[in-house]
């Protein structure tokens, strides 16, 4: 039994192995994770800001950032109300499972319902590194065009959610929004889709009903 | 004399190794290259097809256009009248300097003047590849926000000119000029600046302006 366990775990990248120690040790607190990932400029700290707006009274949430450098996401999410951690990169175009490892140290799991991270900006790279969370959400937004899943489909492909943002943007931009969620379905049928606008508030009623439910479906706290 | 050449040669990485020859290819055809990089959907392809518009009966152009998938940008560039070549990387984040080596072969530089290579849309990788071209220009956009200079220094140092596209979206946006402004002239002092709009053509002429000055101090044809 111990043998085979080892074979498994042989078979395993050092960082799909670091992803599996920091899965068991969000669900030994019962913490329910997300990975957002995005383009930059996408909105993946504007959707964390108005995610804990609506929903900081009912769960205790922690945010990690992923920047190649500065602390401005961070910043903006302690701002609005999280316990917030900030991981510079350095130059790495990705976070990995050993740089969230080191930001799980700095937290008190126990006293946590959410853990949000915030990838690097970038529709290529974060696609290949587990990092231990739950699930994947990926921020798209309009004003990048209605072609990305189809240049982007590894991204595409490989996330359990999927916001589009800035729809408050469409009367000003050409963007086919059948064409896109013809790429989206090709790549990944079903997958859950939130139109929204983080400026407007339009949308932001549903994804905080499934954010709602995943965590609650989670936990046992 | 030989054997220093050697010496310099062997501190080259493979990459730039081929991107040096890729520069004496391009050199001895006397084409000129530019290497465009952005984040996804700032406006590469939208800035190649306004260009060709206002320049392709004064030049021959080339296109080079790197994507994980898709011919999308190809077919574009080739609609607006360049010889194009799309590469697709697979998964790679970014084009280097072998790739372009293999879309250089299938030209006939000769007949070149100005050679455009599209790369990966991603703000961190392609900045750490040379190609060999002659100089790098990022565009940049208005819905991305303003503090990408901030976050993306390796980008934003490297390069040779900065185009900020989508300025018809400014009413509808959020975005500080002065403060990106100041990030840039922090990480890349006196660079060149193109406020422009694909959608309107706002800006397109100094940019026009720039472009032609760029090719034909370069040119002896």
């Amino acid at each position: 039994m111990t043998q085979r366990v080892q074979v498994i775990e042989n078979i395993l990248s050092a960082n799909d192995q670091v992803a599996l120690e920091n899965r068991r040790l969000l669900e030994a607190a019962n913490v329910y994770a997300l990975n957002f990932m995005a383009s930059p400029g996408a909105g993946k700290t504007s959707l964390i800001e108005q995610t804990l707006k609506r929903i900081s009274s009912e769960l205790h949430i922690a945010v990690v950032d992923g920047d190649i450098a500065t602390s401005i996401d961070a910043d903006r999410a302690a701002a609005a109300g999280a316990l917030a951690i900030q991981i510079n990169t350095g130059g790495e175009c990705h976070l990995d499972a050993i740089m969230l490892k080191s930001a799980l140290s700095e937290l008190d799991l126990q006293g946590i319902d959410l853990l949000i991270v915030e990838n690097v900006g970038n529709l290529v790279c974060p696609a290949s590194f587990q990092l231990g969370t739950h699930q994947s959400v990926l921020i798209a937004s309009i004003p990048e065009g209605d072609d990305k899943p189809y240049k982007y489909p590894g991204m595409y492909r490989g996330v359990d959610a999927l916001v589009i943002n800035k729809t408050d943007l469409l009367p000003y931009i050409t963007f086919d929004m059948d064409y896109f969620r013809r790429g989206v379905e090709m790549l990944n049928p079903g997958l859950v889709t939130f139109p929204i606008s983080c400026k407007t508030g339009e949308g932001l009623d549903s994804w905080i009903a499934w954010l709602r439910i995943q965590v609650s479906s989670h936990s046992i706290k």
